[in-house]
């Protein structure tokens, strides 16, 4: 079944100015991504340091990236924000601006259950006239159940899912429920990409279809043709990158990463 | 030795109204606690809520207490921000208004090292004019650790810590380096109460210090007198509340405990 | 109202000699808590090792210690063993050998639900002429939630519980809840006696009343004669040991502390 | 490279009567598995429940497998015992047998260090004449560090990795150090079979190679002809089975599937 959203986006990195978005080295990255195999960008997800960025300044992003991306790359706009309120607010420019969907995760710091979360997502489904993408990343925030899942896809305004997990028991899933549905499975996780796609996952959200898109382009082009073991070797390819990336915190070794591939400055938010 | 800060000093819970702070509530807040043995009060604490308030927001809640608040009673003002540079901004008004500490929590979402939070705590102490109470509160995010406490508290901006945690081995380990210097330790937890201070303990940031003031007054008064099967009663007189309180997502419970005590409307930041 | 079970006991730690139980030095263990105040010993709990001693060996010690302990020491006798069975087995000699109580912490490994757990300790409850003590351990395995215990404590051969989290909440609404009761509550954690004591648990299993029975049997004294003061400074006296103890792997640290303090060897099982 | 280990073996279930192990249905789980393309079978796995059976009934199984299963069958035998005492008595047997390999998790219960792991894991290489499999399952025991796995694969006897965390992520790293050595990466989930046959592990040890080895025996027909599609399409026919025996605790939902499939009866160790 042809999904609204398939292949390799990529996850934008954030570079700052004197502890502000620096919109002149984000041009350089919206430049750099100049591979057709990569279908468009997200912003304001985790890589972006969405934690670190005020909702007015996240606005910003969606305006600039909307007017300076190349015309044929798409926008996912993150809006995860705590509270449903001000995914909403977040939701509201996403469309303004074109965005094909919205990426949430799951309230942060305060832990909410099944039920509470349910309504959360429902809100903002309910609220947002651009289509909701479900952000599942337990390694920072609470897990989105897998009967919770069931429950919100019912809604037609939630149309998939990006599964930042790793684990492949619960993508697996995930897939034996919805792969021929009109539902969208996505991983969120550049380690497992070859052995997701085998299974059957309609695309990714990662940072290296920003860092490496020549190599993402090419991996999926290689699994569209079947020829996994060649898909293999790229893959393998980058895993000691993978590797450095992960030593640092999350996502700053992505940053340095991106930095050594683009010679563009990734500075962080910080005190020096 | 007498500390800095000592006794109780109640968190104060924030009242919404159409998903802004309301301030008319909140006023009938601070006026609602009017006992004299509660010292202060803790602004954009866990319990009210800050992840929930823009940083500008929770910089006009420092303003609107600051002016609002009977004369004799302190202010504590929480600076987390999940970075530094927004902390340090909010230190800068919390200076501005009086305040007698700053309150702050390690970054959540991301997951720093303990290198990284030292960074983090330092980088905040080298530039607050205010004294810095570390905040560690692990059910919501990173713990600090107590071999992070014995490094940060070599700083003499660094004053104390909130422990709100409910480990009472953490805590007497604590008492057992620092009681008897002039850092201040203290509990964030209403539910251990007497044991806390049985222990040493400085005070405590707490909910029930808003809602329940005289009883908080009460049992305190009772512990400086050596009264200790007395303050016992008062402390079982609301561990039934408390569970009331703790059924529910935190810190919703609490504003419906102080609802129905206060009589004062505690709406929350939602869709309706 | 008079506890069935009050004050302290220790809980033997197990000397091996070749990798099997060292009775010779068991003994000089025995010998060696020769205080009055210490109401009596632990077998086969968590710091002796159950984990690696097989279901026979564990019977030897259990009638090895009731031939050669002091007449005036009671025997409390671990039954842990991940399934009822083997736990009623241990339970028929815990009998056999006139055992004042059995002490079970939930199955380790596999996972099991509420309701499984509640089964297991039912199914021991009902199949022991020994009344059962719940213990909670959740650092080593699952812990038994607060909802359990309430469940279970209306089994009237289900007396009490050992509470080792060192989670102070938790002890308090147990306490709340069951202080007035017959039910006993006690704690297993050498570092918050004084607290635990002032919040008015009824006794602690621990390793400290093996290793200084002089030290903790002062420190109830204090405390029954209400002088905080005093019993906390008994208290710090061993907290760096304590701290010490822990920063090697459980049970092992105590064990190292124990060699010290009474010159006996307590070799452990393994390949040299 | 070829490998000492590979393709699919399974997990004996362990069928109970009055509490013992009923040989008489476990010669009939052996003779059920009749198929070819099943290599082997594991003894005193997770799923055998290990945890509730004596080491003197483990060894009992041994024997009686050796004896009793297809001369073509291979032999891995679990010696997982919290303890390197115990696990190299097993590892005797297991030689005296004919094990191929033996399969050992971490201690469980007490939390060892990194380097206590790494002596416990020497401590058994050393001591068995049978090659070493380390068992990595960190929803029931600690994790075996990916540092740990790159420090203990330099030892000549160690050969492989049984990996039943799911984490693709995690198996990716290591077939991207160790696919092209002579070390062995295996997956323990059945529910990710196709994806981590695409990404290249040499084989499984799960549990329905023995519930539906025909299944299990022609999904890795399907993989090794590079036919995906048609493979998933077998991986997909067992998914709804896996969520109805997940849904129970584990390994008992394995056992339920069992009886249903093979009219073999595998009681439990319980009281009735």
């Amino acid at each position: 079944m042809k999904k609204l959203i398939s292949g390799p986006y990529g996850v934008l990195l954030t570079p700052f100015k004197d502890n502000k978005v620096d919109f002149v080295n984000l041009k350089k990255e919206l430049d750099y991504v100049n591979d057709d195999g990569i279908k468009g960008f997200v912003l304001n997800g985790s890589t972006s340091e969405f934690i670190n960025i005020s909702i007015d300044e996240q606005i910003e992003i969606i305006k600039f990236v909307s007017l300076n991306k190349a015309k044929n790359k798409e926008m996912i706009v993150g809006a995860s924000a705590s509270n449903a309120v001000d995914s909403i607010k977040i939701a509201e420019k996403a469309y303004e601006y074109g965005a094909k969907a919205l990426l949430v995760c799951p309230p942060y710091y305060f832990k909410y259950t099944e039920s509470e979360k349910e309504k959360y997502y429902l809100d903002i489904a309910n609220n947002s006239k651009v289509p909701l993408i479900l952000y599942n990343i337990p390694f920072f925030t609470q897990e989105i159940e897998l009967s919770l899942v069931d429950k919100l896809f019912k809604h037609p305004n939630i149309i998939g899912i990006k599964d930042s997990s790793a684990n492949m028991k619960r993508i697996m899933h995930l897939l034996s429920k919805y792969k021929h549905t009109n539902k969208i499975i996505l991983t969120g996780t550049d380690d497992i990409l070859v052995p997701a796609l085998a299974a059957g996952v309609d695309g990714s959200f990662t940072a290296l279809s920003i860092i490496y898109p020549h190599k993402i382009s090419k991996l999926y082009e290689l699994m569209d043709k079947g020829l996994i073991k060649e898909a293999l070797e790229v893959q393998m390819s980058f895993m000691e990158d993978l590797r450095i990336a992960d030593s640092m915190t999350f996502p700053f070794g992505y940053k340095r990463l991106m930095e050594k591939a683009s010679n563009i400055d990734f500075k962080d938010k910080e005190i020096n």
